[in-house]
């Protein structure tokens, strides 16, 4: 048995048994070895930001990661924000990188370059496997360290002649320790704080926005009289009629300062303390208030649904949280906006949908109005790299074949990884992508105004500006396999989008958006 | 006056005045700056990588560098590879990457990612610019390390209130040192060589592949009996009618190693030695005859052509080479295939033009049917990072703006960075670009082969071909503005290049090859 054998059996015998790829000639020897072990399924990317991107959205869905196998340190490079993403997101993630051969490392190749310093900036372990007879077991490792709580992202990097030379042997399975439960005495200090009758917010984050996390948590809430609220981009949340509705912390900063205004306990479950995504001039840093104290109750990594449980148990132990209603909004007609286009998606989401929002400024109002839908997941932008969204999308239809994918996805940002559109045409994805088509980097032109720069000359606008040419997205769309349709008004938007969730496989909508002046 | 002011007139008087931006929040001041400069040109790109490759093709054509501006670390991360390539071509490139700021930095925003050892694996010169009273000097420090010989990469990281904070002050302008000239022992050293009579090869790279050293260069090789030979993939090479036509290594290793079997003298001139792009099998890693001496006469970042000159004093001193006749392949007709493709290329190219050449395997015979055309420039993929092809063309374009850009460019490889013809439409840059569309990596194909693996099945050769579904480069461009033909027979090739070439701004040919069985 080779390397790349040994490799790719220990992966699958762990629970790995997805690659999204974008091979070279360093990784002929795994891809060849994909034939003599047809468990691991390969699925090809035209750029390794898909393939990163797409690794993400399958674990946040499949709660195991899939592999990625990326040609050496460019492609590494070009898989590099989707994994930032991921990092941020604490997603579970096996990045297999190719490398030369030992014997050729020293001569200063063309493709030669620093895989391990770029690896190690948003890997949790970087391992480079050293010979036939270990790699096995560093797969294993890997996979360990991958999946161990919070989940994270483990990067092998695997030199072409220990992919192909013969001697290696199949390690595992991996064991996965459970993640850690938290002090009894973090609960009563959470607990304390709430029996103040202060202000009081549950934070919440990663497994706490799961069903059994908000279930709890709204208990907790509805017992003790406190807020609730999750970060801004939770990695996946739970949402739709039958759950608690918990808003968002707002991304803009005096929003954000103005939601927690007042709170004299913020209690953390899962998540970090906020913070804003940038500075800017004479706005703190952080919208917590400066009088509130601040609880974890649970770390990132920690069991926080059980924490949530205990906190419920002590807290509010005959409560009864009443949860939404099944509720959406009228199909609305005439002029589509964001709010006009959130409307659409809240009337028409599919029961069991994977919502992907990378809608930047033009999903206002989304949360809201998908608020009472069926059930659904909602996965964000968790680490702020744009282009995450596409990619994202793939991945959750690859992690749940039954159920049917909505992208909410901001033009600009479509840009990044527009070939994933090629991947949903080759594997049939059940994806519908609606494109938030406003022309412009509508985002920056807010952040343009809030730095404080005056932004009024024709040259900074135009590096924030889309048009000249505009984007043609069904043209794009077509020339990748997917088919497509154009929506100017709401009633096309409802009418487009029913089809392309009543069809199976890939399908793109280019809503076309009010044009800022 | 502030930090991001100070920064781009600090650049523009040290001759920097372009740069390829992709820019984000952080860098919202350096962007409102540009209405306050207007002597420098910003450019949008809808991705990092189309900047960077962008860059690198300018400074190519240029001399001097271009700027980049991009965004923390995953924008840092999608420029990448290109600018792994460029670092390999030896390109000067200076990067601007905007960052949290100072007083953010520690609160672990969502974007926050470790910059500078990303950029340390391929800056020659990276620094974080510390207040707006040094960020002028810092600018012109890192002019000073991309622009000294033989060229790097310099990183400026920029963070957000340092560009918007006032207090600044501009810098320079920069002096940038000539490259040294080589020592005359080791002019003496590589005659004595040549005067052995044994087989010898003058190999080239750098400014050696530029018109006077090739001039040089011939002159040598006529007087002293040596062959003359360039590095496989130089980033700029003079080629065409009028100059001798020097072959560069091959690729495949088995060819490579034939073309240097039995020479006893390898004289490096602006080149290293040179090493096969991967290691295979059974097979050593260089090219080069085990009792073959090499000399180093000009490293890279020395006077190659002074040091090609006074060898030619030396060694050939009433030598006149006899240059290339003019001589064009005639225009094929029937089947279009890499080989009738080049012959067409070969046939239309037009004086001055400037090849980019990023068509891997598709690239055929282009070397020899463009040889005897007129005057023109060959830029390669330097760094085997696929994606440069397009964004190189977009560079080349603005900084030469009188002269064609003709981008032979591989399919695979193009939808790396396909967004470049946004930008090509948007800038209404004259760059042709013929995809060579075989619907295959048809070069790992080959590589399967060649590294052993057998690939034999099914699911190998599903990771290597581009079908199920075909990619329609016609509805591609016309999604981003270019206007597209497709060629599927010789003589609709010629036609249609014909007609992109008397037109000015931006055409892309759909040339379809025969697909691989």
């Amino acid at each position: 048995m080779n390397g790349a054998q040994a490799l790719i059996r220990t992966l699958v015998g762990s629970g790995v048994d997805v690659c999204f790829s974008n091979p070279g000639t360093s990784e002929m020897h795994f891809v060849a070895a994909l034939d003599d072990v047809p468990e691991m399924r390969g699925i090809l990317t035209l750029f390794e930001g898909v393939a990163t991107g797409a690794a993400d959205g399958y674990a946040r869905m499949a709660g195991r990661p899939a592999a990625t196998l990326l040609h050496l340190g460019p492609g590494l490079g070009n898989g590099l924000a989707n994994l930032h993403n991921a990092r941020r997101a604490r997603t579970p993630i096996l990045n297999v990188v190719g490398d030369h051969a030992r014997t050729h490392k020293r001569l200063d190749a063309p493709l030669e370059s620093d895989i391990d310093a770029v690896a190690g900036t948003f890997s949790r372990w970087v391992r480079r496997s050293l010979s036939p007879e270990v790699v096995g077991a560093d797969a294993a490792d890997a996979v360990a360290a991958a999946r161990t709580a919070p989940g994270g992202i483990a990067t092998l990097v695997l030199p072409a002649d220990v992919s192909w030379e013969e001697g290696a042997a199949v390690a595992g399975p991996v064991r996965v320790r459970p993640p850690s439960r938290v002090a009894p005495e973090l609960v009563e200090e959470a607990a304390a704080a709430l029996r103040s009758g202060e202000p009081a917010v549950l934070f919440l984050g990663g497994d706490a926005v799961g069903e059994e996390g908000l279930l709890a948590a709204a208990k907790v809430a509805e017992g003790a009289g406190a807020r609730l609220m999750s970060e801004t981009f939770p990695a996946r949340m739970a949402r739709g009629a039958g759950l608690p509705d918990v808003p968002r912390l707002p991304y803009p900063p005096e929003m954000a300062i103005s939601a927690l205004a007042g709170t004299r306990h913020l209690v953390l479950v899962g998540a970090t303390a906020p913070v804003h995504f940038f500075a800017y001039p004479g706005v703190p840093g952080q919208p917590v208030p400066e009088d509130c104290e601040v609880h974890v109750l649970a770390e990132p990594g920690e069991d926080a649904v059980a924490a949530l449980q205990a906190l419920a148990e002590v807290a509010a132990p005959h409560v009864r949280p009443q949860p939404l209603e099944p509720e959406r909004p009228e199909i609305p007609t005439g002029e589509l906006d964001g709010r006009s286009l959130s409307a659409v998606v809240g009337a028409l989401l599919p029961e069991g949908a994977i919502l992907v929002d990378e809608a930047l400024t033009s999903g206002v109002g989304l949360q809201e109005m998908t608020a009472g839908a069926p059930r659904h997941d909602w996965l964000s932008l968790t680490g702020g790299a744009i282009g995450d969204g596409l990619p994202m999308a793939a991945g959750a239809a690859v992690a749940a074949p039954g159920r049917p994918v909505v992208g909410i996805q901001a033009d600009g940002s479509a840009m990044y990884t527009i070939s994933a559109l090629w991947t949903y045409a080759r594997e049939q994805l059940d994806v519908t992508t609606v494109v938030c088509d406003n022309g412009s980097y509508a985002i920056l032109e807010g952040e343009l105004t809030r730095v404080g720069a005056d932004g009024e000359g024709t040259r900074a606008a135009q590096l924030l500006e889309l048009g000249s040419p505009d984007l043609d997205f069904v043209a794009l769309a077509r020339g990748m396999g997917v088919p497509g349709t154009r929506a100017t008004t709401a009633e096309e938007l409802a009418d487009q989008l029913r089809r392309a969730l009543a069809e199976p496989g890939p399908h793109l909508i280019d809503a076309v958006l009010p044009r800022r002046k």
